[in-house]
């Protein structure tokens, strides 16, 4: 960690919040260092990546703090999960306004420590500057898998299934409803749908499970048919999603029966972090054993086929055409 | 990488700008993944590091933009050093702010890809979002060293040799120059000392040779004596430097000469990133080789005593008070 203090100083808010939740990870070095080593184990490779949050962006300055710190880690042990990796350790990237106050940073450590504990992953380092502007936060996961074994968006091949595991269209809608009603009306009118938003549910044992499993595979953060849509860009085939199958909770189910208008967002909503992938045919059983295991949905929703792009079917067998391809956060 | 598109679309932006920075590295999937995969050599370890930079805190907005690019990977590349590692990829989060035009990113992609290449490093991927806010910059990167051989600040002991690498000060000077005169009467008085503060040289070879030679390290971005002072903190030791024998530049010397009233600076000042570290000394013959070896002046500028704080002290053995502790940025 270097310079930069904000408010009560860097090193305190360093040891009193940050080295709490290195704790139990030697190579971290309490952080008292700008490095920090890790172990990778013998004959696995590292798998890495990094997402970024920004106030007023991907939150709102007034959500709950310990909730914005779970959902950084989250989202991030989402596309671990996505790539079949074992969570081992993060970096986190903290630039502060000076309007925050200490009870900000506490809670926001309470956050990680609590999901640290659910995901079996410590903190390693960081870095914690100060900024005139909003608070923006970076975070960068560290997994593992075995040598060669980690899952791409390249591996799908035409004839395959497609699945997803859970609910889709759960977080949007909750977003929606937050939009047009307010917070606390979207949590009398459908406290799942927002519980989902806010928190979303990283798929790790799932990931970890369909190592040599899925052929390709995505966590579903930007929309269904996008997310699907980037499997087929990268893997080259094209895909075929069967509108009626994608899997609905119960309360989006309701929800949607009273506001028609809103269906399209299970398709192109995003932040779901649910894990969509292809799979061979011949492996439908193991993948039913596996959603039993993992008392885990796991929805076969259409099949990839020659092509280069996703498309929308509806039961009679014509192509759904959406208005918005993407997602786009408020 | 993930959704929120600045300007011309965040997909453009990677395709075009970042996507061939990761060329050479099949692990980085081209950048069409949210996760990287790095093999970590055989019998060794992962040592990970991350610096956060942000318009008006850590450069100002009106930086080249090239410039900017490689202080930032400088910077991570001299922690990397510090701890004797060798560099092998690095993560890239940017928070852009609307009004940053296409060609900012083009030359700072520029910049990054001319550091690559002097420093055998290759994007492994990243995050872009948009800010509201200003232009913030965060980068993780990785290296790699023998397993237990990352160097550390905890290993000095008393009775040892303190030695720092180059020249100290000169950025600072230049630091003070520029604010005091502003950055073109800097440049005409002083163009090596402005050329230090811009662009620093991170100690890599340097790092990855003191393996196995110095007992404890740091580069040094906070100034000499906080730096220093993080060794003695968390190695529990003393430390007296010889304030006659930190290493001057001709140029900072010659300045130093009209402007005594900085001449705390040298001692107080930041973002030199020379490596200063401590070494037994049965190991000086080695050290003397290995910086004729590299063409890097080493010079010991004190020993290690029984402590908890690093003293500088003058050519009549007496305390020299500081007035600074650390180093604060403008």
């Amino acid at each position: 960690m270097t310079s930069q203090p904000p408010r009560s100083g860097e090193f305190e808010t360093i040891d009193r919040y940050l080295a709490p939740l290195s704790r139990g990870f030697a190579g971290a070095r309490g952080l008292t260092d700008d490095t920090a080593s890790l172990i990778i184990g013998d004959g696995n490779e590292a798998v890495i990546t990094l997402d970024t949050m920004v106030s007023g962006v991907h939150f709102l300055p007034g959500d709950p703090p310990d909730l914005i710190a779970r959902k950084l880690l989250r989202v991030n042990l989402s596309d671990l999960a996505s790539a079949g990796a074992t969570p081992r350790t993060y970096f986190l990237s903290m630039s502060l306004p000076s309007s925050l106050i200490d009870g900000w940073i506490a809670a926001f450590a309470g956050g990680l420590d609590a999901d640290q504990k659910s995901f079996g992953v410590v903190l390693g380092g960081g870095d914690t500057t100060s900024t005139p502007g909003p608070l923006t936060l970076s975070l960068t996961a560290i997994g593992e898998t075995p040598l060669g074994q980690a899952i791409s968006r390249a591996g799908a091949a035409p004839g395959q299934d497609i699945y997803v595991s859970g609910t889709i269209g759960d977080a949007a809608l909750a977003l929606a409803l937050i939009q047009s009603a307010g917070v606390e009306q979207a949590l009398r009118e459908a406290p799942g749908l927002v519980a989902r938003y806010r928190l979303p549910e990283p798929r790790v044992l799932l990931g970890i499970s369909l190592r040599g499993l899925a052929t390709a595979a995505i966590d579903v953060s930007d929309g269904l048919m996008a997310d699907l849509g980037h499997i087929c860009r990268i893997s080259g085939v094209g895909a075929e999603v069967a509108a009626a199958t994608v899997p609905l909770s119960p309360e989006a189910r309701h929800f949607l029966s009273k506001r028609k208008e809103l269906s399209e967002i299970v398709y192109c909503g995003g932040d779901d972090y649910e894990l969509l992938f292809t799979a061979r045919p011949e492996d439908a059983a193991k993948l039913s054993a596996l959603s039993e295991k993992l008392a885990l949905p796991l929805t076969r929703i259409g099949r990839t086929v020659a092509g280069d792009r996703p498309v929308l079917v509806s039961e009679s067998g014509e192509e759904v055409s959406l208005a918005s391809a993407g997602w786009r956060h408020f």
